[in-house]
């Protein structure tokens, strides 16, 4: 029996396969999409739930069945190879979330389900593309948000020990302080919090200018990194190319040449 | 009769042509345009209005009579060529609006008069070059642009779903949090929206980090996009020119080398 | 006599200029200025002017003097040729302000004396000379800088007409609406002028968002052409100079070759 | 005796050396830092203090004796040469501050003990190639930033002088204008500053719009300037590498072809 499921399943998982991969389907697929990011916008509005609440419903759970059978449809067709592509296993995730019991102390993960939005990014190419070409900058980024964190948590620790009186609603304890220093990060609203503190705390200033300082070059640097990294994959390689092509050329007409005078030569030694 | 309009027409339209491509004439629409700036700047202000409003309003009514007049040599000298460029296409829309009825619900088209003064970056060539310049950035933007629109309009629905009931000034309809989190994208006052939110639920700090790393890590790569464009069609071509001088500057003094073997064998084998 | 003159001046001249020039007398003169910064900086204390006020008063119309009298010399010692240099010019300048009757209504004047200080920058090489790289950049600018006067023109023409009954502390005259509008291009503090509009105008965001796209857009575009104008000044001549100096090292061998085949031509013809 | 002592301590302070420079030392080091982050980080929680205090206290002074043995271990195997490595001075400074007398006037040395992570940077070869890229764009900055100190207190006199009775709270004295000119060249909340200003002084916006645009655009001179060094240390340096390596095989080349022309000389002149 085993065996003849064997051969039975191959030619069926191939056309599960073929399915799954033809224009069709994930146009189907990106229309379902769509429609249930609409829904799922409506769904917003307290008014349109009153009266059409029922029928957004209907068609959350359609879509969310849709989506399951998908998922399970790739499972059967890919087997092991499924968790190989990253965006089979993102859109794996996102059904995940969306079938957990959204009750209780889980309702925020209701909220979630609208990330299943989010898989039209892995339909649409350009975007996909978009995301992949994110994802490269980040390991060049790893070693200075590394030195960021670092910074970011020293920081925070000495601001608690030094401001923590002064103002509590900021510095009162280390999670307070590390959100109130990324937000000085951003250079957001960093006067209103360091004023009040140099108000008691003359010195204070030290501190702040310091740690804006350091914080934007930082931000600086990776920035400058990400720039610098996607100049050397783009202008760079270009202008490498570009280079070769004109060598290449160089070289053809260079070794005509030496063919020509080993012509040259050949009859001469005769 | 048909016929002698057509004999007749094309001289006519011809004159008009020529007369509306001078320079003069693009002279005399400039001063037009920049008195008419002038006159709708000074409309702004009720003291000057209570004492030359007459005046002001003659000058409005006659140049916009003499844009109507342009617009319609326009029409008359390309005819169905008028629509091929945009930027008189830019001049008709502009005097279109200065036409509507302006009372009642469209009293904002009023207002929209102003515009008109726009019309002087279509007659300044190196305006028109540097809107060129920014237009030709824009189709490069389109992916990254596609996935903010996307991440903004699934964080909408998500911030709306978690903090609509916390902060309804801020999150209480799907409007009210495309323009919340938009505002947050530009990092221009977050600490004032996230504090409020976070001081009710206190794990609120993890949407508004991500969701401000996520954004302008997006906006930092819209933002490479278009610098790396803009080295890529300046720099790049700049040095890909100099690289292509000097190869054929090495290919002819190469090839003449070859003519010479040429002509060195040619005695040698005679 | 007039010949006297002239036989006389031209040598007492050449000394005051070769005197001014020297290495000792702009040490000299730099020191000053940094005294008189610290005196200026001093004189803003009201419990300082208390003590020591005689004292600062007279070194401040000390170096007053000494730069009148410094000035006087290189007219004497440049004459016409006093005006071509823009330093010059500069400093000729800054002591005119100090020499204006400072009362009244001009009682702001007194105040710029401290504009003195700026005339370090004339006298340090490497302060003069970023100086001279952020002019350069100046003319790049034109253009976008002028679209940006125009849309900051016509908006502002705009929103008084749209929002100055409705926010007149922000829109309520032209001048009012410039201020606004270039604090929103700065996307400082945007959504405190922008939410209270919109709750009386709803429809109020799409002024503010489209504003602000264009705004930034075009703050980026200013940006990018510096940025640009920086690299090809820079990075490209540097790389360009290299590109020659290969080329000119493979032309010399090239012709190296056709100078020994044309050697071995030689022979073989004759 | 003195003999026997250099006989004997080289061999020990060899064997220190080498202990000191092994990789599982650097590693019990760093696992102490990362232990000491933790408690340093716990020990600004009041509660944890209550309950784990004498813990805590007992594991920060034992990392303290283990950092003084630590430091004066190197002192020992390095002599003269320890301040040749600014990575060891640093970690110096760190210990010497932990070792000060924190109370009194200096009880904030007690809250810098926290600096003492830090020393995770000079154990992580990662993070110390960060702070060196940093570092080596600083002395590129100098001009540039000498000018920026330059305008800011230049501006601080003047806006002390025009504003001082004005806005007490922001240009009271030097050093409130010092620190809200700074603030100002963050462009944070600059319109919260002025606007109360030009309420009674209509004219300050000439002041602040000045400073505003000159110190931004010379932000984004600093910036560029980092952005170029950086370029030029890395893409220009890739390509110049790639130059070279054309231009050295098309020169191979040639000066094959040259000595086979030589060769073909040889016989022919023989």
């Amino acid at each position: 029996m085993n065996t003849s499921t064997t051969d039975l399943a191959p030619s069926l998982r191939e056309r599960v396969r073929v399915f799954i991969e033809s224009v069709r389907f994930e146009r189907a697929i990106t229309t379902l999409i769509v429609a249930n990011a609409i829904t799922l916008g409506l769904e917003t509005s307290p008014a349109v739930v009153a009266r059409f609440g029922a029928i957004l419903h209907v068609i959350d759970r359609t879509v969310l069945g849709v989506f399951v059978v998908e998922v399970l449809s790739r499972f059967f067709a890919y087997r092991r190879r499924f968790f190989r592509d990253q965006w089979r296993v993102f859109d794996f995730l996102i059904v995940g979330i969306a079938l957990m019991p959204a009750s209780g102390t889980f309702s925020v993960l209701r909220a979630l389900r609208v990330l299943r939005v989010l898989r039209l990014v892995s339909l649409v190419p350009s975007m996909r593309g978009v995301i992949g070409a994110l994802l490269t900058a980040l390991p060049g980024m790893a070693s200075i948000v590394g030195l960021m964190a670092l910074v970011l948590y020293v920081s925070a620790v000495l601001a608690t020990n030094l401001f923590g009186d002064t103002a509590p609603e900021f510095f009162g304890d280390l999670g307070a302080s590390l959100f109130t220093l990324f937000q000085i990060m951003t250079v957001e609203g960093w006067p209103d919090i360091a004023r009040p503190v140099m108000a008691q705390l003359p010195y204070a200033w030290m501190f702040f200018v310091t740690y804006l300082l350091i914080a934007t070059f930082m931000v600086l640097n990776l920035f400058i990194a990400v720039v610098v990294n996607a100049m050397q994959s783009q202008v760079t390689e270009d202008l490498k190319g570009e280079g070769e092509a004109h060598t290449r050329l160089i070289l053809d007409e260079v070794r005509a040449l030496q063919r020509e005078i080993e012509a040259l030569r050949g009859p001469s030694t005769s």
